[in-house]
């Protein structure tokens, strides 16, 4: 699709249906990418039914998570990524819930795409979401987002993530291969323990390599993993890597381990574990925000279930089963 | 029931049926009712069509909540309290979620009831609560007790915890009138307005009366409620008691207090709204509860969702309704 006909469309929009933007989405147009992951961030119910096709048709793309505690130099190890990745012939997507990347700077302002430089070269999708106002559905909108982009053909599809909170984490857990990336110094390696993010690694990057203090930082991580508990892939032996974004010195090294790490968990079985793993992150995950968004709504239902229960119609216990929908009325 | 009654049942204990259970509640019978408290705190499924029975069956008793942070004297003021009330006649039931309550003791140990001196001369009920190991489900356990107090025709039941956490101001909103105790001494108003149980008082009362601070204490909590926002029941002006339970000073006015807002709840209709919020709450933190029960066992169904959802056959949203039982597999 060229500009034109992009510029085109967005002028003379109109509300497609979801079902309709399915075989659009997965012959790859752009255009119709950008309006479903829209919906998938909107959460509108009338999507609902199309994202669940969309999944159907995933499962192809390799889905690499790229988290470290803000300035570890993310963004910039993405970019350089892409280029890497798509010079390689990969079509690349990417969906950033970092606040603090380049792609996010749109997501404040709403829920338009952005193309950095790398991106609009390179034919790579990059998509940012709002961090903001998902009462808890963060993670369910950004790995649907991630959903339509496999189910479009992009692979790798990168999720650049800030670890910090339990929404990120969770979502970055949801990759196949989780690069986590450190600065050289202290501080933020400690920042990182707390947050949980070291133990959820399947690579380690050091950032700034020609930072003299960067062999102080993989040195700490690899004394910080011999200390560690047993890692449940025990076939796979962590790299620790020293990448340097700006020269894009040994970045080859960083793509080689990820598709190492690919290889790996398809020819040792691991695969099917993680993709387990995966699924019920997601089922709890989702499960989690419909409940909460069901207890925010308030309204009809629970009204009722309180008269009732002041009442002494029903006790609270069943009151709570009928509002979960677990018991029917009598 | 006399002592020798109750020392031979323990002896030849069998399982009775919780419904069997529930006529010899509602007689007042202490063993019937420490069982069946036990087997709320338990969560013994067998127990819920008993439970909802029991709450039918309450709704005469005036609930009393007596919070404040540690060390504010809570445990002190509800001895002196159970001996004044049962003085004045009344039928005195207390469940204490208090840690540092001398009632409390027992449950560390275990469910057994424990008779403070001031109980056992006065046919006061007294139950502590273990405060670990509900999964989220002490409020609910706790407010189960004090249905059963209630459906045996103790009045008041008197709700002691300790006002910090979430799950004890939850349990603590549910009571019909909300006594916040300070100590005298600014560190204790800080926690206590860093809890948020401040505002849910009904009647303020400071400890410790003899001391020459507790008059600035007085002055401190009448300065922030002048300055605060206002209250939903605009017709209850909010009274600071200075109260001393060691000397038993000034302990009429807590307990006239205490009988004027119940009064006044009635007579102005504002327990209706009362106990519509403590409905509200009860069924909301059951429903919190049941859920991440739910999550926590996992399993079965879990499972199978799983499955599909990794075999692409349904989607991660469409498993969580399942699992939440929103909806039927198709």
């Amino acid at each position: 699709m060229t500009a034109a006909t992009h510029t085109q469309m967005s002028r003379h929009a109109h509300y497609v249906p979801s079902m309709d933007l399915v075989p659009l989405v997965l012959e790859g147009r752009v255009s119709a990418i950008a309006r479903m992951i829209s919906r998938a961030e909107a959460a509108y119910p009338e999507a609902a039914q199309a994202l669940a096709e969309i999944y159907r048709h995933a499962g192809r793309a390799h889905v690499v998570g790229i988290t470290g505690v803000p300035g570890a130099g993310k963004s910039t190890l993405v970019s350089a990524l892409i280029k890497a990745l798509a010079g390689a012939g990969h079509k690349v997507g990417v969906v950033a819930i970092d606040p603090s990347s380049p792609f996010s700077g749109g997501a404040i302002l709403g829920d338009r795409v952005r193309m950095s430089d790398a991106a609009a070269t390179s034919g790579a999708f990059v998509r940012s979401m709002a961090t903001r106002g998902h009462l808890g559905g963060l993670a369910r909108a950004t790995l649907e987002a991630v959903d339509i982009l496999d189910a479009a053909g992009y692979s790798p599809v990168i999720i650049e993530t800030v670890g910090v909170g339990q929404d990120e984490v969770e979502v970055v857990s949801a990759a196949h291969t989780v690069v986590v990336l450190s600065a050289p110094g202290l501080g933020d390696d400690i920042q990182a323990i707390k947050a949980g993010i070291l133990e959820i690694a399947d690579i380690h990057a050091v950032s700034k390599a020609d930072k003299p203090e960067a062999a102080a930082t993989i040195a700490a991580l690899n004394g910080m993993m011999a200390l560690g508990a047993p890692r449940t892939d025990t076939r796979w032996s962590l790299p620790v890597l020293a990448v340097s974004s700006v020269s894009g010195n040994r970045l080859g090294e960083l793509t080689e381990a990820i598709s190492a790490h690919w290889m790996h968990l398809k020819e040792s079985g691991e695969l099917a574990a993680r993709r387990r793993a995966i699924a019920r992150t997601r089922i709890l995950s989702t499960a989690r925000h419909l409940f909460h968004r069901k207890f925010n709504e308030g309204g009809g239902d629970l009204d009722s279930h309180v008269e009732a229960v002041v009442g002494r119609a029903i006790g609270p216990s069943t009151a709570a089963r009928l509002l979960l929908g677990w018991e029917s009325e009598a």
